[in-house]
């Protein structure tokens, strides 16, 4: 019973500290139109880069305001896979089971996809073009890498 | 026939440099999927605040970092309020047929918001509590003026 109590106070202090996904989320239909909500402007702002990209002036700041935004936004999505969250939503999620099962693996992916969003924001700054397109072309990547696994088409 | 290619042209410079909303959305419903995901992530990064400033000890770091990203996320989804994004969407848009209409007022009603917004995340920084609570219960007054003329429930 003491072990308990220690355990729970633990797990209290935790909590406090760490913020845990579940305590963001009332129900896990909010965490799945949390995560779908973060993706969907993260593609908007993808797709006005990607514009920007091929058009033949591209306007620089609108890629440097997107980028940065889209660096902001990527840290958001992934503390929504909470238990409970692989199906519903509405529009139904798209995450494949896996998401919830390959912990490390999906850490990984996301951690690299968030650093080559910053690299991207960054390089967005120097405002060389052929730079830039460079660089995302590797954030492409890093999104295809965990959608490839994780998310249904 | 000059007047218009001249006006053509005016309008060809004014889309480089304002970017227009349209631009940015492929169709109606795209433009009506990134507002919903605009205020999604508002609303839940609001419930995040409203539950430190109830809880008895608020983590003032959450509010900081919540508040931040709100005024981020606030200056969004005005944009998308398009022609021809009245009804549709998945789930279907809960704007009410006013808001395509007023646009001064609209505009109005979005700016105060921000700078509530703003003032909000100035005052996280502060760290004082009250503050941060009365300055929270401004943010909210001026999300529901718009809610209460343009929102269905």
């Amino acid at each position: 019973m003491t072990n308990k109590v220690v355990s729970i106070a633990a797990a209290g202090i935790l909590a406090a500290t760490a913020a845990p996904a579940q305590a963001q989320f009332a129900k896990p239909e909010d965490a799945i139109k949390y995560r779908q909500a973060a993706f969907a402007l993260i593609g908007n702002h993808m797709g006005r880069i990607n514009g920007q990209l091929k058009s033949n002036a591209p306007n620089v700041q609108v890629i440097q305001s997107s980028a940065a935004l889209i660096e902001t936004l990527s840290k958001l999505p992934f503390e929504a896979f909470i238990a409970g969250s692989e199906s519903g939503g509405n529009p139904p999620t798209r995450a494949k089971p896996e998401i919830f099962k390959d912990a490390a693996k999906v850490k990984s992916l996301a951690e690299k996809m968030q650093a080559e969003v910053a690299k991207l924001a960054a390089t967005a700054k120097g405002g060389d073009i052929n730079a830039i397109r460079a660089q995302f072309g590797e954030v492409g990547k890093s999104c295809k890498a965990c959608h490839d696994d994780y998310r249904r088409d």
